[in-house]
């Protein structure tokens, strides 16, 4: 009975997440769902993603904690449209919560919007929101044992980020493993290593969003 | 309506885990319900505490997981009483769950319990499973600002575990600030800094179960 009750939540959810999927194209906007585990990095990766892309582009982004506005409160002070979701109690956003967002942003004046879900590697990944693609990333320092234990979350984003390569010298982590284990479960994906402390391996992941970008504005003609 | 059905899924969550509480209490047995997020420690802190007690108590392990059984096969190797529950899907353990494992175990023959849930900071702290305590592992990795991001977590454990303090010199986190704002949420929370990697802090960590252990006893009696 329990499992039929997430499914109809599901559904439903499939619904919504594709109206607001229709909104988002007509708007040729693109838009990514960003997922990890509590403290792997995604408020600093936006930091740095706004930091290298706003002068080139134009992006909004949303912020979902289940309670607390300091991550927006990060991002606004980078200047870029950011609206914060409490989910008050839910560990991931939905196409709802999405949608009610939709007065705050002017979507035809936007390239970009990021989705910054809740930090947790299992639920947001059920969750359609909306987006284009899903983006992961999982910090060296969680361990090279994550893809075989949470491969929902490795195989529904088409992007892997994975970050703090800097600690490498001091965790027990195999990159390597994590990347083979990850493309077993996903083998498209695409993988890059990086640190958003010192910057290491972001010029690639820049590259992929502009990419993505031009992909976006030409389908959307 | 969502949030209804939610609190449907609660309310008769707590009944099996009353249920569950009342069977531990008969058998004498402490059960700790261990939280964190993927990769803080959870089964580096069971291997330790494995090897640490298991000549002084007799300890049985029910692992949790999304799907695979690599932590089970991790602590099956200590030679304790193990049991693996793959939830399918499902980002918490409940007390039904826990109820299926029943018949695997000797609860007579067993001092101390404890469920390692699955890795997430959000779920696992709405759901009882019939523990006498909650206990959560944060590592140093993860941030200092997690207490604020997710407070039912924080609320809800008696203990907190500062894991990785060994890495403190190469990321940016205050211990004390994590301290602060957990102990704003939950005053009589108990903080122990630890590292598993080095086995800095578990001396006060042992000390903790076996006093817990002791009164379990007493008050059984």
């Amino acid at each position: 009975m329990k499992i039929s009750v997430v499914r109809d939540i599901l559904e439903a959810n499939e619904r919504i997440a594709q109206q607001n999927r229709e909104l988002f194209d007509r708007n040729n906007l693109l838009v990514l769902n960003l997922m990890s585990s509590p403290g792997a990095g995604k408020t600093s990766l936006l930091e740095r993603t706004i930091d290298a892309l706003k002068n080139h582009i134009s992006m909004g982004i949303i912020e979902g904690d289940i309670q607390s506005s300091r991550d927006a409160e990060r991002i606004a002070q980078k200047g870029v449209p950011t609206v914060q979701i409490n989910t008050g109690g839910a560990c991931h956003l939905d196409g709802n919560m999405i949608r009610d967002t939709f007065e705050e942003f002017d979507f035809k004046a936007l390239d970009l919007l990021v989705v910054e879900n809740v930090g947790n590697l299992v639920c947001p990944a059920e969750f359609k929101v909306g987006e284009d693609f899903k983006v992961m990333i999982l910090s060296v320092t969680e361990g090279d044992d994550k893809p075989a234990k949470y491969p929902l979350m490795f195989h529904e984003s088409k992007v892997l980020l994975i970050n703090k390569i800097d600690l490498l010298p001091y965790v027990d982590c195999s990159v390597g493993k994590i990347e083979n284990e990850s493309r077993k479960i996903n083998p498209d994906q695409e993988i890059f290593r990086i640190s958003c402390k010192t910057g290491e391996g972001l010029e690639e992941w820049y590259e992929w969003v502009k990419k993505r970008l031009k992909n976006k504005r030409i389908k959307s003609q």
